[in-house]
């Protein structure tokens, strides 16, 4: 047989039991049982350590290694797939065994101190962990390997060839305009913007659920090949080709469901549209989670948030929802979810106001994990930038530095790919827009067939063809940029209606 | 490492796969979209392999040898997992992986055939197929060894140690009795039966849904360990030792889901009671079909078709469904579902026919497996049957013949589990009323929890701890006897109120 088609074997089994692992995650999330969890959580072990020893496995790294050295005659999706399953080997057997058993545990043990830390707004309860989980991920770095900064090596396990240098020079971009932009934008926002769910009544889950269903649908998103279910926190997985799940929640009082719906939407309209010909293959994901999350914050910012947009579809949020929006005009609608507030936490904050809460987190953990500063200065630090750059002042410790889970996750170079894909799905929206000049148009009436099908056919299709920077590259003609993203914040109509 | 610890490993891990391949399966039942049969049949087969090759793994056959041969200090336990480590070793490596690709080959064919078959009412069309699934079965037989009769190789596979001189006799006291019985009690069913869901307003699936669900948690079942969901066929599976879900089905203008809940239920409270110290062993489940089938069948007729059960839970029916059941006499809805009347369907049939159905088939396998008459006859001589036992003319093979899916699906040596189900259940329920003479109080009163405990006690808690013909011995103090089942149906006063 020859070398690429053991490779395609041995992938087609690994991309099988991924999605296994993904099923009995999904399950765990949005079906188990309570009583199961125990039981759960030994399964996906056993399976975990089974794939484990699949990727390191030294006959596929013997493969590997034949294949990169003298290359059969090999096709780009070969090539792509020799490229992936290349990292997954490296990323897996250059952290030795103990080392990955000893980091998971002190996660395991991270994340409860992290709660009751947060509850209690006790940083120090959490100062110790956090410090075992800094040395730790410096470590993990130095066993990964990097050529110019420790971070380097963390930042490529979530954004293939993300590093520093490419960072900072994008985030002084932000830097220097988003707080000058932020108070321009507050300035223009005189008159107080009225809260329009404040008095409304309660939504009901099965409306909501049933406006989710809809408005997914009319996304393009194919029940056919997915489904939608309730969970503790919204999310997208993939169980398969054509198994493409999300999640939402709905809440009596926060239109939060519209947006997660057309988030996760925006995920699984990437990978539902990843040709057939990667279908159980590596190549059959989103290529990065900043890559990811331009598709997600496109389809809920750019275009969910967009006048036009509700122009189409306010209408059918008011058949479903009645009670609720009969008598809030379109246009306070568009204000409120448009609305510029900074605040201490970043899961709430607006457009304007999101990259700043990452920008401050890239700083400290660029930082803590070169030494430049203790873990036990991170609160003051925090305190610091959040009235620097946001003029916002931190009143604890729980909505400072101890609101994420990331840290306790030891997560330590996961935040930066959100701003990656807030400046790319700019940057992509912008060549959309090239092609359409009548997008306003196009989204007024409602033809996001014609968006979905640019999108698939520039960006979905070619699943982890490309790298993050090649896809950008071939899709925008140069490399990321956050000039885009600080002009379509600039010009957004919606800002000051 | 002892030899019983290494084996204790293996069970372990293999345990674990296998409820993760039963998650893979009830997903595919319940929750998987249309489009991800596939890719979902790709997962289970990977995974199916995977499990395949460590269960005839040398090293394993080794160690079991080992422990057969000089066993080590061992507990009941141990042996026991000894015993059941070997029997699923012995059953595929026995069977040449040629063998089984084949055979399952031959029954991805046959099932699309027999569909077909069925709706065309045309036997012929699925003959040459079930010729090669007989004459494979009887090569399976051959493989998989046996002392007396081929047919008792393949009835050990669904009922460890079941041979046909044990079910011989049975059949033939049922065959004597139940004829017999059957005219009398349709003499007695003098004034025709009034068909309660005549005219009746059709049932919300929301409501049916609620009472399942109470009526799931009057008998024990655990939700905390379980959910109850909607699949196309009712079933029961395990996901894990605190994970035992149940599924059903709701029709508009059906009561089959009454029953459904309590046949599902009483399988599930057998798994959700074994003991937790063999949670995650091959020992944490029910020990074979036939004694599962005792359970659901002890919950669904002695149980859930008794007077005294609906005299404690018709009002709750009521309640739930008022505009379906507010007018129906108890007594009507008592006598209606206790209804005698011989048919051609198997899954439709009352208690006391059902086992001719079983019979029938019993003695059609039997036959043709050992060369008796040929694959082509079984038409003609099922009908003769039909009429001989049931007094029932067959007008077409689709309600003849060709109506059970378990030949297309080479499920030799099923059928009789279901006959040893029903009359184990009245066996032990007989030793029940021993131990219980207010019996009929208990039920009226709704303590149902004074029956599972017994049944937990001297049934579930031992999960396959012993063999089913040794349990049933240890609860009764006698093998398995028909005359329980016999006598249980002369008296059932539910027949003849």
């Amino acid at each position: 047989m020859k070398k690429i088609d053991e490779l395609h074997l041995k992938a087609r089994e690994l991309t099988d039991l991924n999605s296994i692992l993904a099923l009995l995650q999904w399950d765990q999330e949005v079906m188990l049982p309570h009583g199961g969890s125990e039981g759960r959580a030994g399964q996906i072990s056993v399976l975990s350590s089974i794939v484990h020893r699949k990727i390191t496995a030294p006959a596929l790294g013997e493969i590997l290694a034949e294949l990169s050295e003298k290359p059969e005659e090999l096709s780009a999706a070969d090539l792509a797939l020799i490229r992936v399953m290349k990292r997954e080997y490296d990323k897996n057997t250059k952290l030795p065994e103990k080392f990955v058993a000893e980091f998971s545990r002190l996660v395991s043990q991270a994340l409860p101190v992290w709660v009751e830390a947060r509850k209690k707004n006790g940083f120090g309860l959490f100062l110790p962990l956090l410090e075992k989980i800094i040395s730790m991920s410096r470590q993990k770095a130095d066993l990964l390997g990097y050529e110019e900064h420790p971070y380097d090596a963390l930042l490529d396990l979530y954004e293939e060839g993300l590093t520093v240098s490419e960072l900072d020079p994008l985030f002084t971009d932000l830097k220097d305009n988003l707080s000058q932009l932020l108070r321009r934008k507050l300035s223009q926002q005189q008159k107080p913007i009225p809260d329009i769910t404040a008095g409304m009544p309660p939504m009901s889950v099965r409306d909501q659920v049933r406006f989710s269903e809809k408005i997914l649908q009319e996304i393009g998103y194919d029940f056919n090949r997915g489904r939608q279910d309730i969970s503790a926190h919204p999310f997208t997985t993939s169980l398969g080709h054509n198994d493409r799940r999300v999640t939402n929640r709905f809440r009596p009082d926060s239109l939060e469901f519209i947006f997660s719906a057309l988030h996760e939407g925006g995920h699984a309209l990437y990978e539902q549209n990843i040709a057939g010909e990667y279908a159980e293959t590596p190549l059959d994901e989103g290529v990065s989670l900043g890559i990811h999350e331009s598709q997600s914050r496109l389809w809920e910012n750019i275009i969910g948030r967009s006048y036009q947009f509700w122009e189409k579809y306010y209408p059918l949020l008011q058949e479903l929802l009645p009670d609720q929006f009969r008598d809030v005009p379109l246009d306070d609608f568009v204000v409120y979810i448009n609305k510029v507030h900074p605040g201490l936490i970043r899961v709430e904050a607006d457009e304007v106001s999101y990259n700043l809460h990452v920008l401050i987190r890239f700083e400290l953990e660029k930082g803590v994990l070169e030494g430049a500063f203790a873990a036990a200065s991170l609160p003051a630090l925090w305190n610091e930038k959040y009235k620097e750059y946001l003029d916002v002042d931190v009143d604890s410790d729980a909505n400072g530095a101890l609101q994420d889970i990331h840290w306790a996750h030891g997560s330590f170079g996961y935040f930066p790919t959100y701003t990656i894909g807030n400046l790319a799905a700019a940057q992509i929206w912008h060549k959309y827009c090239l092609f359409d000049p009548d997008y306003r148009q196009t989204l007024v009436q409602g033809k996001l067939d014609r968006i979905r099908n640019w999108l698939t056919e520039n960006i979905y299709r070619y699943g982890a063809l490309y790298t993050p920077a090649e896809l950008l590259e071939k899709v925008c003609g140069e490399p990321l940029n956050s000039m885009f993203f600080i002009e379509y914040l600039k010009n957004k109509p919606e800002f000051s209606l």
